[in-house]
């Protein structure tokens, strides 16, 4: 049978660099190479504020991420990642699915461009988790259905929902790893990549907490 | 009831630049900005052939394309090119689903990267087809339930298999869409792609004949 | 004798896409890849005001562009264009060099993230058109002595100063283009590449009004 | 009085990942985030002769580049790094110049698509190197004669020629750097920009022994 989470899951591969990386880079402009990184805090912090963001392209984080098709549709439309993600061509995925749990809302209001979502009343969340519970049982018996008729991996696969969880690795530099939050880290993201992009954001703050800060006080993004 | 479908379809939208436009951008080189295209053909011929990629970059396809989420997921990899999706957040999908059809190759041998397909049997066409009807009726049945429920969109897509069609516009660059032609109109390519990647060998066929010929001599590409 | 000049010059070589067309490809998120653009100058401007930028990159244009090799390096910079530039490798380059005009201010204050310019003395302009007029009439001059003596293209170049003018090609959705002219067409951006981005703003008001004027609306440039 | 050089200087800063990483990220499309690297070696080399990249992009090389802007100019044309440069802008350039030496074959035959390279004769090397001697030195002295006026590190850096040395940081993918090594560590490549070339590929080889291996046999380069 399968199993049914609400989570997304962003674990910290490797990464490269620390914030006397980021201000090292930039004396590269005004020092040459051997210029020492000097007063970390204020310079890291200036660049920042004035939109140099060079610098912050030598440091790289990789990180596994766990999650529903639908959020790794989102997050691979960022074409400054690279991607390594687990085949349902060349492998047999895992009968796990995403199903919204009670923080999700799940009514949403407004038009394209001006978009809010609000809590569901408790029969829209009942049909919401039994509709999810019922499309995805019969998938993923389906599914193996045809693979224990011995159909392709990815023939059969076809039938299984978005909401089937993937696996992948996603490489970004500081830099594109900022604008990811900018987008993905904002009300008016989808609910579920968000989840993903608040823990890229606290690896972020372990790895950099310089940028990091800075980061926060100079994009206007309210905290929450 | 949801439509079947086994077509992948790609539509020119809009192009820019010829052959003769090829020509011209490698006269830039060695004639600067008013060097005239000259002899076209064999300049083409010879820029493919040396692997010169920049002068081909200057001409321009934009192709909408109706496929199921599965082929728009491996598209979309591509990092070159320019994607408008439909939203399933913001819009209700259309009822209309991938089915194998019986030209379809379903049975996969070998092992990842050393990958063949060959034909079912009989029985595995049928228990294909109707494992595909199964889940694909179960899952519209659902997603309609939901939305008659006031569930939002971009929660009762949840349920829907990456077999359902999407539908994007891509825009690329004509050095582009050749390396797109490289790894997708190829034997080990996923055979949908594949059916998209011809239409696309086929709109380039039309708008630049030279650099079509030429990529097709110098890159070792089998016709089929 | 070589020529001295002070301009920039942008020239248009070919665009894909009106404002229309941004307006259709924001509509295929909503209607599908049937769906007409509508109301273009309302849905183009919440485009530009929600930072909805993919829209944007189905339009295309190319330019050719005469000018220092100065401003030539900090063009290039930007990756999310195409160019095919003249090539000093295989060709010979004409006897043209920038030289500031009274227009240019030649003095530099404050620092390196905190810069201004102001007008020099006479004795200041003076010093600077000489000495600039000394130098690259004597690297003229050896660069042909070279030449005549049978050195390579590719050699002799060396000695070019980088007010020597170039000739290239750049081709960018307008998406980038905007990008480009956020930090080119700005009052800390080098005078001369903004001398270009200003004649590439003007070619952009030319062929999309509407996304041209949301631009400048929403981005927070002052115009002068 | 001005230094000369016939140097370019490859130096690491700092790299992430190894041969086992490679093989790591190729296991996450079979086995999903927890498959080991496995038999790294036979992976590795699978992944370079069946053209599957991605896996080569989760390693990171930062290196510090020296040499004179004729070879810069050409290594950032490579898009998919990520630069940090000297600026001559906001900083006063060092009095060091490029020269060829006796190494450096002077002499161009055949035409921009077909194109080799000889030694000059005695009188050629000489003219070489007085001419590009004479050049450097007026040069640096109309920059140091107008930055001692006050003229701007901007306005007075037009004269450099594009022998002079600059400074940078260069970071990228292993499998970009991969493609930088393709066309620039090559017959017909700049002999400058391969000798910088060379120097990555020599770090490569120390930091990625099963790649550089795997590279070298199967991308038809032959070594010199």
């Amino acid at each position: 049978m399968p199993d049914f989470s609400s989570e997304i899951t962003v674990k910290h591969i490797d990464s490269m660099g620390d914030d006397a990386r980021i201000a090292s880079a930039a004396r590269v402009s005004t020092k040459g190479l051997d210029g020492d990184g000097g007063k970390v805090a204020g310079l890291v912090r200036a660049l920042m504020r004035e939109g140099h963001t060079s610098p912050f392209e030598h440091c790289v984080m990789t990180v596994s991420v766990e999650a529903p098709i639908f959020v790794a549709r989102e997050w691979m439309r960022h074409r400054t990642q690279s991607y390594s993600e687990i085949s349902a061509r060349y492998t047999t995925l895992q009968p796990k699915f995403y199903r919204p749990n009670e923080d999700r809302p799940i009514v949403q209001t407004g038009k394209a461009l001006d978009y809010h979502r609000e809590e569901g009343t408790i029969r829209q969340v009942v049909v919401t988790e039994h509709r999810h519970k019922w499309t995805e049982e019969e998938a993923w018996k389906n599914y193996e259905s045809m693979l224990s008729e011995g159909v392709a991996n990815e023939v059969a696969r076809n039938v299984l929902p978005v909401s089937v969880y993937t696996q992948f690795w996603a490489t970004a530099n500081l830099g594109n790893w900022f604008k990811f939050l900018t987008l993905r880290d904002a009300p008016n993201a989808l609910f579920e990549i968000r989840q993903g992009a608040q823990q890229v954001d606290a690896l972020i703050e372990e790895l950099w907490p310089i940028a990091w800060r800075a980061f926060h006080d100079f994009n206007g993004k309210e905290e929450q």
